[in-house]
């Protein structure tokens, strides 16, 4: 297949497909057991024209694992206001957003792959870090905020593998606004609360 | 190889070896990337005897998989005692259990293999509530108490993942007697205390 450079008519869409398609076998598969042939085959498009838009299998990883929201627009609306429902809000905002499969599907992928591929571990907590952990730790008036934002990490990534991944019942089909009530005020303490007791901080 | 039945000498050591390996193939590199010939380089035997030991790639792994500790053993002894610290206590007991470099690479060989393989996670998932779940339903006197059981299974699992297999800091270095006393009562949360507003359970 010949590639020309520039804009051309329907290119964007072409690379729509690549990037959904990406998704989808990163998501399933993981990123070791992905292929570009693979991804070209369900976009339908010939692998050099995966290439040509992203280069290599790595960096359009870290394109389709961009996270399913933009963090500097989200994490200062649920920091800021009412400090004793900040977990709420938190839980709220998460839980609300893997209700959308799309959202869902990026995040199993990260998880799925984080778990059996240490390159994909290894981006993973780069990408939390800048840009998760380091806005809590800026924007949060607390102690130790960096281990703060890693516990709700935690929990959070374990309420992906779950309720999601491993699907334990009756985690896996627990309603919304159930699990907002039952996880937001574990993420309120990790966030705000004392986690120490006096001697040990 | 010429397998003969009956106990011979060095028979228990070469099950042990072909175990560790084993152990170490699945936690390292996940259910479906781990091969019976690979297992029994490691243990420096032929293949053929770990199929004579163990059957099947599927038989091994379950072996392998199985908790870390006898649940039916610790769990009644973390049960009883003060219900104001059963979160305490089972915090401490899976975050000292983690200090094990063994208990550790069964339980992140766990999370790694749910997370990539769909028959390592149906496992997984049948594991965690025959041998956990239903403990903790029969035992503890509360309302919704497997979904109680999964929640804390979705905080267990993400420290997993979130301190020993994607590693993120510093979370990853946390001393054992912090985390004991930062995660213990979110779990204690989880077990006993009310976890939904009147109007919504």
């Amino acid at each position: 297949m010949s590639v020309r450079r520039g804009r051309r008519p329907g290119e964007s869409a072409t690379r729509e497909a690549i990037f959904a398609a990406a998704r989808n076998r990163f998501a399933e598969h993981g990123y070791d057991r992905t292929t570009i042939r693979a991804i070209a085959a369900d976009a339908e498009v010939d692998p050099a024209l995966v290439m040509h838009f992203f280069g290599s299998k790595e960096r359009l990883f870290i394109a389709v694992m961009e996270l399913p929201f933009d963090p500097g627009e989200v994490l200062p609306q649920i920091l800021a206001g009412d400090r004793s429902t900040v977990g709420h809000r938190l839980a709220e905002f998460l839980i609300r957003r893997l209700e959308d499969p799309g959202a869902r599907m990026v995040f199993t992928g990260m998880v799925r792959s984080a778990a059996s591929e240490p390159g994909a571990a290894k981006m993973l907590r780069e990408l939390v870090s800048r840009e998760i952990l380091w806005p809590l730790a800026q924007d949060l008036d607390v102690d130790d905020p960096e281990l703060r934002g890693t516990l709700v990490g935690s929990q959070i990534v374990g309420l992906v593998m779950a309720r999601y991944v491993v699907g334990v019942e009756p985690l896996a089909s627990a309603e919304p606004d159930r699990l907002i009530e039952a996880i937001g005020p574990n993420l309120q303490r990790y966030l705000v609360e004392p986690l120490w007791s006096a001697g040990s901080g």
